[in-house]
């Protein structure tokens, strides 16, 4: 297989422009690429150093998300094929607006508010997690309910880091399984309930891996507490997510736009 | 000020499409952009849809990650303006690599593996939050260290749900400064240690919003702990990182990369 190494060049975290890096090579599997992060290129002398590191690479594709028009013109003295979000960009978008872009205005995530608005929604979903407080359950966004090990927690503080929502989660417990109907302190907060469910292979497998060969771990319990809390959720028109093949992106992605 | 929509498309979770819009439109403060996100739009009728709620919303732009043609085809039957990534992007590529792109391979996040490591890596950073287990930081890819409050628990969490990396953190108490060195746990793994350090005065206000009016979370006391502690990581040569102006995207970014 060909392989190639791909700089992802930015003035900021590189988050973008790795992101948009990989998105756009998976569409050339022929050939194996290796990424090279360069995050915070914001200086010409930063511009410069990263331009003769990726001239000594050879064949070097370069994406980039550098606001700075100077930044793109100091990186493309590596003569390398460059392959920048606002140049690809910012010219389409200028031409609808009919207003120029300004260069210094390309950052979004350095906003201190925001920061603290997610910060304390990790202290929720954290203080929250597992059944935690449930007399503070109606001051969630969601509240993620599912048996044992179904993945609410790092769901419920993936979607406080990237979102900042304040996500509680709640264990179904083989004893609230046996009653046949949601806890009350849930029935208080139905809109706010989003169900999560799993194969039950998959789920045997990831209790297998914390407590091998228990009954916990077994199949037959698996299948049998994913039943009975799929005929509870159904009972109460509950939102139910399958993750069984999801990452944490695509199961944040679904229950941020049911 | 002018308002326009944006709405972001996407096949998939519309992470990076998302990012690659606030990035864009950042450069233009004399519009109010409200965004919209149409995730998982990875079917004709959906696109069909997408492009009808589009057309409904007078002066629209629409960012775009469809790594179908014909799902973009399907979008600019809205007759909004489409900005998409794998059309601005993909071509230039193509000429580059000499080989076409194979738009189904798109797709970069829903690999189970990667999403069972990062899951094991949030259960590890969370069995290691904040001081306990310290007889397993020799399995952590990192260890963060610092006062109280200093972010320590959101800043591993993100590691571990967006980089798969094990997370340790240990909070230095007022006891450990006194002690004038680090803890002997610590220093059998000093390679894995990154240092975080905070101004006082944001110190003081993050801990003012839990213990208003205590010593804790007075000005002085931030400031005295805050100074004994960057002695310490001077004594030792520690990473330093003073997050005090920093989104957790940022933090992690400066630790992945020191």
């Amino acid at each position: 297989m060909k392989k190639r190494v791909a700089y992802c060049v930015s003035d900021h975290t590189g988050v973008t422009v790795e992101a948009v890096a990989k998105s756009v090579l998976a569409q050339f599997p022929a050939v194996e690429f290796s990424l090279i992060v360069l995050p915070f290129i914001d200086s010409p002398e930063k511009a410069q150093a990263a331009a003769e590191q990726i001239a000594a690479t050879p064949d070097a594709l370069v994406f980039s998300t550098l606001a700075d028009p100077a930044l793109r013109a100091g990186l493309r003295q590596s003569h390398a094929r460059l392959f920048d979000v606002f140049d690809l960009v910012a010219p389409a978008v200028e031409t609808v607006l009919g207003q120029a872009a300004t260069p210094s205005g390309g950052h979004t995530h350095g906003m201190t508010n925001d920061y603290e608005s997610r910060m304390d929604a990790v202290n929720f979903s954290l203080a929250l997690d597992d059944g935690l407080q449930p007399q503070r359950l109606d001051q969630a966004d969601l509240i993620l309910v599912g048996v044992s090990r179904v993945g609410k927690t790092p769901t419920a503080l993936y979607l406080a880091l990237q979102y900042g929502l304040r996500v509680a989660n709640y264990p179904l417990t083989p004893d609230d399984l046996e009653h046949g109907k949601l806890p009350d302190v849930l029935l208080a907060n139905l809109p706010r309930l989003r169900a999560l469910t799993l194969s039950a292979e998959r789920l045997a497998a990831i209790r297998h891996a914390r407590y091998p060969d228990s009954r916990y771990a077994s199949l037959q319990q698996c299948r049998d507490e994913l039943a009975t809390a799929e005929k509870l959720f159904a009972r109460h028109a509950l939102p139910v997510l399958d993750t069984s093949r999801m990452s944490v992106e695509e199961i944040a992605a679904h229950l941020r736009h049911p």
